[in-house]
């Protein structure tokens, strides 16, 4: 299967979709890496010390205030290209079946993804950022500042995961 | 002010919201919690060890399959009562200005909020967690494993936040 294809691998399940939206999103900037494309995306953050660039858009800029503070953001952003539809997937380096919720992987019934990032630098409305892995020009959703506090659980396991190499479920 | 309105603070600052959508969600599920006002919830998740219920709706119970085997989970849902046009806040424990993307604070352009929550089971569609805040009946968004080796940055630092008691910038 090509990689840049959205089909179903054997013994993945799709289900028709709810025939309505319950709620909606803004844009509110774009993701600047240095991947175009898929197969040049790093297969998870801890790959890739690149430095991105998150442009807020002007209108949003303002409620960056303060954030230059924060060693660690987290960024939610939204995987526009990924199917909705798949319940069950298996990811091409387990060839294995997942539910969807057991995964990273970009197809899920809302498409947001989710990074922690370590903040560079700040020059107007554009972040320097250290820990992303998507693709170049990919829209953003929310920026927030990380906790270690309540989101930092070193000690959190991923059952199926454990004794394998790859540290992502991502296809 | 009462404290379940959502009105402007002294030296908030609210803009126009853009005049239209740029893509949309699905509410996947429920979460069930014991908080039926704002009024009730805990500051943030350190503050109750109390066991919420994720219900996950029937056409998407599939997307479960392995969830079991993850020791915490990162919990993305909607927060559907905030205004979204604030870009400066003035959060009433802090009363100092802060932009929105500096604070947790459920108003934001896009209403996402994440908690990370530990599993304690699963029955069917149903996951009893703790380390969840909301009000009972929020909409749920996603779930996903939390994995240590990406989302766990134990030595993240706030600065504006540093020497303070509480530990979120919530309102």
């Amino acid at each position: 299967m090509d990689e840049n294809s959205f089909g179903i691998r054997d013994g993945e399940v799709a289900i028709p979709l709810p025939d309505h939206y319950d709620a909606s999103l803004y844009f509110i900037g774009r993701i600047h890496t240095p991947w175009k494309q898929r197969r040049d995306c790093p297969k998870n953050p801890r790959e890739s010390n690149e430095v991105c660039t998150i442009e807020v858009d002007p209108r949003w800029a303002p409620a960056l205030a303060r954030v230059e503070s924060l060693s660690h953001i987290i960024v939610l952003y939204w995987m526009d290209r990924s199917r909705r539809d798949l319940i069950v997937q298996v990811p091409r380096h387990y060839g294995e079946k997942f539910g969807t919720f057991a995964l990273r992987s970009p197809a899920r019934p809302n498409p947001i993804a989710l990074s922690v990032a370590r903040l560079v630098g700040i020059e107007g409305n554009k972040l320097k950022v250290v820990g992303l892995d998507c693709l170049d020009g990919t829209p953003l959703l929310d920026i927030k500042p990380y906790f270690a506090s309540t989101d930092a659980k070193p000690d959190a396991e991923v059952g199926w995961h454990a004794g394998r190499k790859n540290a992502e479920g991502k296809r």
